[in-house]
């Protein structure tokens, strides 16, 4: 059988006397594979140049004993004492000019010479080592890449990447200047050497140079990868590599990432970093996990999923009883092949003293080993089956990280947020149990019959062709405000009205537009009254293209606000505003009965219906995100392989179901 | 005919083959000045020492072929990159110590010599360019001296300069350590070179040094605009030297740079900053507009008037129609004798690509072209008539930048703002149509009837001494809570009890008090109850004086509230606490009557009235901030010379009517 | 008669002819002693190395012929400004690295080498000159230790001292690896010199290391004073030291602090620091007092008692009439012999401009003067007679500095805290009229029939012993949640489930729990419903424990909440929430009946009662914190000694009763 289900695993943090008991409990719970010593340089090195890899050893063969295989993690997020001491260089400085000490993770400035040098002879000597160990079947390069980053690093040996980037995307100096349209306040360059990296000002900032610094620092993230996996390729050719993910977290572009790596894997804590809240919302969650699968637009691994509490100086919710298992297999559900919990045992010291694994403190086995174990135990033989299955949607939802950065720069109104906007779209066909792809803007758009691309602020014209084509060929496109408003270097475009030359696709102008901060607008959509907020465009309509809703509010009160138009085999919609939740239900139920989109079955509120085919089997995955008894029904060609009684879900009980195809 | 109407140009933004387009439709609506050049240093100095002046001598001359003359703004709020980087130490410092970078704008120290030299250089460099170009007209020095300076700068030169700035002041370390209470805390110093810049401290700090320290930095500034200034006189004695001032702010006493310009200018942003409303308060915009008349006793220029929406990372509400026309139109009632609009074409690059000028991205004249168009073709000829007449207000607030300081380093209650209060009572004059001046606290009180004086926190002798004048010769003086507390250094007067020798004005004595926080406080005025706020003195009156009013809660109700007292012709109130709305709408009708002073008329709230006159004639203002349909009613002699249908107003719709005068 | 009432006095900041005044104002309203000099180091030492003691001397000698002592403090939180200029490494760097500069007061590292040796010299200056001094009784070294602190100090020098603790604590590195936990991300130290002081990271932080920061930061300013106890005991063995603490304030630990002095003093401003009411709950400023007492367990003084509005930048509500008297008399009935007033006359400069003192600005008499002479003269000679008594309560909680500090650095539950949970205990207390002590973990709990000791969160076998010892003995123990959690080195305790060992005293263990955030829980309790807040241990009880209450709502309703235990003569409670108000109350009632615990009598809301006493008489203060009238009563043996009408108290009205004790 495959590796279905896993644990992140620490023995360093515990007496060796333990170790083996911690191997027979995971597998008789059913675990196949830990992840091991990610985070532990001074295990690894504890003096410059001296390694120390006879404890990891150990451990992966006694685990190997039990039929565990290792994925192991090179440790390059957490550089040692002894090396920040002697090179205090290699910190990190913030925007602020600040420099971000030693006594947490990340505290590297991953442009710097001196640290990349430690980087590579560290994975060097780590890939050599474990290339023929037979129980090591993979690699985790450092963890979480871009989280804790925030606005780092603005240090010298950061300023002269910079400079070097940017010398090397522009060419010369004066298209750099026109590029980020320095003449505005004076600030033309004369050489690339005068750039700074933008730190804090008087006031104001240019928008085009935020751009391009977020571009660069995910550019070095990926750089400061991609030399770590070169080095485990030379090595170790037969070993996969893949990194965990965070969902929607944004600081280095996942597309990019992901082309260094076998398959991408994700962390995913439905009980977020210690929120109020047990658990996120049921679409959040699933959005979460959808977009994972976009990355590499294939299955992925999970490499941490919730096993308790999550907390660090507070906690959050206790996860009640089936809610563990329940977004286990809501993962596998989006895509999911493997599921390794994090992490096995409560570490007793440190920051994550109360980001609570599968073990309490004491080791002994409670509720949360006990639920895990019976769900692992069913689920895994049906995870054999699903092998090569992956989810199909029907509809696309355009997701860029430029968009998001340039967003995020001028978000226009400060309410408006581009990845809400797109988990607001994502959220209506949730609603309507209609599976949703995301997909990158080269991505394949052909494969769906309606295709959502929210607020495309940043324009090119191989772009445009990409939608026009999309059209032309009988997709449905929808797209909103905001569209054509700048162009590839974060400058406005004033060739044309918006939505630039995309106005002969949705066969109209905006000629005015108003912020509406935090006012609400009303508007009129097949004759019922819905409201609307963040933005107004004013639409001016050409001939052909038809009013879907006009606005009901403000001196703009009869004017459209979403039209649609005809064109080639296809027609595009444009949706000048953003639509409350009711609205955008009513809309999207509009535009899938148009496109002919059928959801996977009716259920009550508050539960999923996700899909997963391959060419002759389907499954559903049937899920109760709350409490109470709830129901639902699908097509009766499916039967129950997992669950109770089919169509009746206890509190946060999952059923899946099964057919054979007939395509 | 003379100027009226302008716009702000940058010429250097745009494509060299648009400027005669742009020329054309500035002609075709009426527009007959522009400022340009301010913040382009680098296009003026593209290398140290290298000045290109010809592409702004094109722009001139081709603007000057379609009659329209230029306003020359010095690039000083922009050094440019070349020169920020050989020369580091030219970047300010801020209060926590951090340096403030490159890619805003303002990032300068303006005491730094190095600094000080470019600036002497290119001001020189630029006026002895333009002393004789037929179309230049004018000149602005730098940009909103004072906006976005916050704290800075606290560097080792304004440190120093500090330092001689106290010892000119003080003499010997003995009058400064007198002045500022230094022995508190153990703060003496025994040298000038002692002294700190007020950084952050462990806790505290000390009010007399900051309220210095406020001062200084003003002086700093208008030595910084006057070292320009004193350049261009010498180079352009027939060219007028104006300033773009910004209402109330207050880094800059506004009165002293005043002192250097032959008529001060004023930005006029009725969405302010992108707020969330689309404009301000009518009474708040039309008190920024007669502050601004305030500050050289004598009628003004807009330099930027909102031509759209502002914004930058984030946008503001959309100006409705007619909006922009009557924001326009209420500057003129206030005293602006040209109206320049920011800007001419929004921005497509840089921190300002959303703050919208009067066309769009696109170029293409829309609504707010037309809008404008309109308005200023009837009003320009209307203007030219008004020529020389200026608002005459019988009504005058005083207001003072240092005590604007000094309540500021100390608000007394969180709660209690000195601008925030000299806006209400000019909120309450406002509402009953009576027009107001603002005047400094040295200026000529005796063309008023009734003066104004909130929170004279700190006294002299002086002007004690002008309020015991202004009151034995008729005048009714209005007196607060929290005046005569300090000294001109700051320090707390001792020798009598509050307020002071003005005590014999107000016929009262303060020995006890409250600060009410966040709680009301009633009172009871001419039989009705009120609520009032922020702070109770609670008043002993001495022989003679009227109780006008009596708390009405707290351990004093039934204690004297406000009082009145005759006094030589006049009479002196005293408001010990801060009333609210209808209270000060009660009180300030009791007190406009006592002194005889009628309203313009009457109108629908939402509705203002304001007045020009000269010699010979008068205009009255009406203008509807409101929406919806407005009436209003003035003086039969009136006749309607702008607008359709006397004393009706459609939403947001101006009106003017004329009179000659019969005096 | 002995000294009862005094005034903190600043001669310096006033003319000298003003002096003679301020004495016979003093004598005349029966105060006795002065504190004098603490912050006015510039004063005595005006340039480095020569002191100045003339001026002080001459104050001393003037009070001393009105019969008034002195109390010298040492000016050491106020280094003047020639030393900070010379010196500059003395200024405290924060956790950002910022310097924090000169301009308030405690701008010094107090580990500073050279700061270190100033201190020590005008120390024995001071000592050496006052030493036979006949009106100088005592001293008080520096000001409010560890206020204002926050942070500090994370230079250099702090480094080295941390570095210097960390060794003579754990003797080898690897035993502070060990310690710290420092296997988890990596942050195993080679060296001593390589540890780093606790500054701002890219994120996360070791709880264990901040831990001990936290105790090296106390450890360093109760050596910074007892640097200074030594020289003043070495030459003035006949002198009093004492301290002025704060409370509840937690950065030194007080009793720590507390074995350098004779006896403690405190600075109780019910009005806080400026806060928006004008006094805190009464339950609070009791809990203070009664903390204050606890830290040497005996009588303390108040040496700085509020006298009139507090403030700086802003000022708080205005004490009415009697409440000054009623804050006065509260500290006396907690154990105060004296209550000295901060302070004599309001400043005219500086930071505390507006901390009002007995006197207004003006320097004459007014009613704060009048109504606190009124009150000294009649309680004075009561106090005398109260010479030798003190409270002595039946209930004790368990306070501890260790305990708050590990639990500010993780609170689990972001609104819970360890001093606020103290204060609701000991609210349930106060409101029933049952007097309560505070004490350390290794106190006499033997005096005590009920002993409360909530969130023992770091536990260790001494301390488990202790309470062991106390229910074997016959004491009821009330233990909580979060219970033996930790060692004493902040690592989570992992050989046994929660509460560890002292689950043979409860009866009980703990495998399951849920931080609850901001929602509530339900329970029953007494066949009442209840609320808990913050947390929820589900709680397994063991044979012979009995279930109190059960929780009502959320996935483990039905489980056990609250549990008692029998054991030896004594009995344990398990509280595993936090109750609410009521629950609180019902619960207490529950476990003082249960210990036969008995009020001191009956009381409106609003009125504390409160007792003193000694071998042969008690006393019980009656006291009104409201400003309405309020009865109460108490056993009729006493009988009124200071009042009018015993039972029936006015607005904020203190009675005493006596009564001989029949004991």
């Amino acid at each position: 059988m495959g590796i279905h289900f896993g644990v992140d695993y620490y023995p360093e943090h515990w007496q060796r006397d333990r170790w083996e008991t911690d191997a027979e409990l995971m597998k008789e719970m059913g675990l196949a594979v830990v992840r091991m010593a990610e985070f532990s340089w001074h295990k690894l090195e504890p003096q410059e140049g001296k390694y120390d890899f006879a404890w990891l050893d150990d451990a992966i063969d006694l685990l190997g004993r039990y039929g565990i295989r290792t994925i192991v993690g090179t440790p390059t997020a957490a550089p040692p004492a002894w090396m920040v001491n002697r090179y205090l260089e290699i910190l990190p400085v913030d925007r602020e000019g600040r420099v971000r000490g030693f006594g947490g993770r990340h505290h590297d400035c991953q442009s710097n010479a001196v640290y990349r040098g430690f980087v590579r002879k560290i994975v060097t000597a780590m890939a050599v080592h474990y290339k023929d160990n037979p129980n090591v079947i993979g690699w985790q390069p450092d963890n979480e890449l871009g989280n804790s980053h925030h606005d780092l690093c603005m240090c010298e040996s950061c300023r002269k990447n910079f400079q070097g980037w940017l010398e090397k995307k522009y060419g010369t100096v004066d298209r750099l200047n026109e590029a980020w349209g320095n003449a505005f306040w004076s600030q033309e360059y004369n050489e690339f050497s005068e750039v700074f990296t933008p730190g804090i000002t008087v006031t104001g900032e240019n928008p085009s140079a935020m751009l391009d610094w977020k571009c660069f620092c995910s550019d070095l993230i990926v750089d400061f990868m991609k030399e770590q996996t070169d080095i485990i390729r030379k090595y170790c050719p037969n070993h996969f590599i893949t990194h965990n993910y965070m969902g929607f977290a944004d600081k280095v572009d996942y597309y990019d990432l992901g082309k260094e790596l076998d398959f991408v894997s994700h962390d995913q804590y439905p009980g977020g970093f210690f929120a109020d809240e047990s658990h996120g919302r049921g679409d959040i969650l699933a959005s979460t996990l959808d977009v994972v699968r976009s990355y590499k637009n294939k299955n992925f691994w999970i490499m941490e999923q919730q096993s308790g509490i999550t907390g660090w100086e507070v906690m959050g919710r206790a996860p009640a009883p089936g809610q563990l298992s329940l977004w286990s297999l809501q993962s596998v559900a989006h895509g999911a092949d493997a599921v390794v919990y994090f992490r096995w045992r409560v570490c007793a010291m440190g920051t994550e003293q109360y980001w609570h694994g599968i073990l309490p403190h004491s080791g002994n086995p409670g509720r949360r080993y006990y639920e895990l174990k019976e769900m692992i135990q069913k689920a895994a033989p049906l995870m054999e089956k699903m092998e090569g299955s992956m989810p199909a949607p029907k509809v696309g939802i355009v997701y860029s990280f430029r968009q998001n950065y340039a967003l995020q720069i001028q978000p226009q109104n400060p309410n408006m947020s581009y990845t809400e906007q797109i988990q607001e779209y994502y959220r209506a066909f949730y609603d309507r149990q209609i599976p949703v792809d995301f997909v990158p803007d080269d991505g394949d758009f052909g494969k769906y019959k309606l295709l959502v691309a929210p607020l495309q602020y940043l324009m090119n014209s191989e772009l445009e062709e990409r939608y026009f084509r999309y059209v032309k060929n009988g997709g449905h496109l929808v797209l909103t405000m905001r569209t054509g408003v700048k162009d590839e270097t974060n400058i406005c475009m004033t060739d044309r009205e918006l939505p630039g030359r995309l106005s002969e696709l949705t066969g109209s102008e905006v000629l005015d537009y108003d912020c509406l901060r935090d006012a609400r607008v009303s508007a009129v959509f097949q004759n019922e009254s819905h409201t609307a907020r963040n933005w107004c465009d004013i639409i001016t309509v050409k001939e052909g293209a038809e009013v879907l809703a006009v606005y009901a509010s403000e001196f703009y009160a009869g004017e459209p606000c979403i039209t649609k138009n005809e064109y080639g085999q296809g027609c595009c919609y444009y949706i000048g505003t953003e639509p409350d939740e009711a609205f955008m239900a009513a809309l999207v139920r509009y535009m899938t009965d148009a496109a002919g989109i059928a959801a996977l079955g009716n259920a009550d509120e508050g539960v999923e219906l996700a899909a997963r085919e391959k060419a002759d089997r389907r499954w559903i995955f049937a899920m109760n995100h709350t409490d109470r008894e709830r129901t639902y029904s699908v097509d009766s060609s499916y039967r129950l392989v997992y669950g109770e009684e089919a169509g009746k879900l206890n509190g946060y009980e999952v059923q899946i179901l099964e057919r054979e195809d007939l395509r």
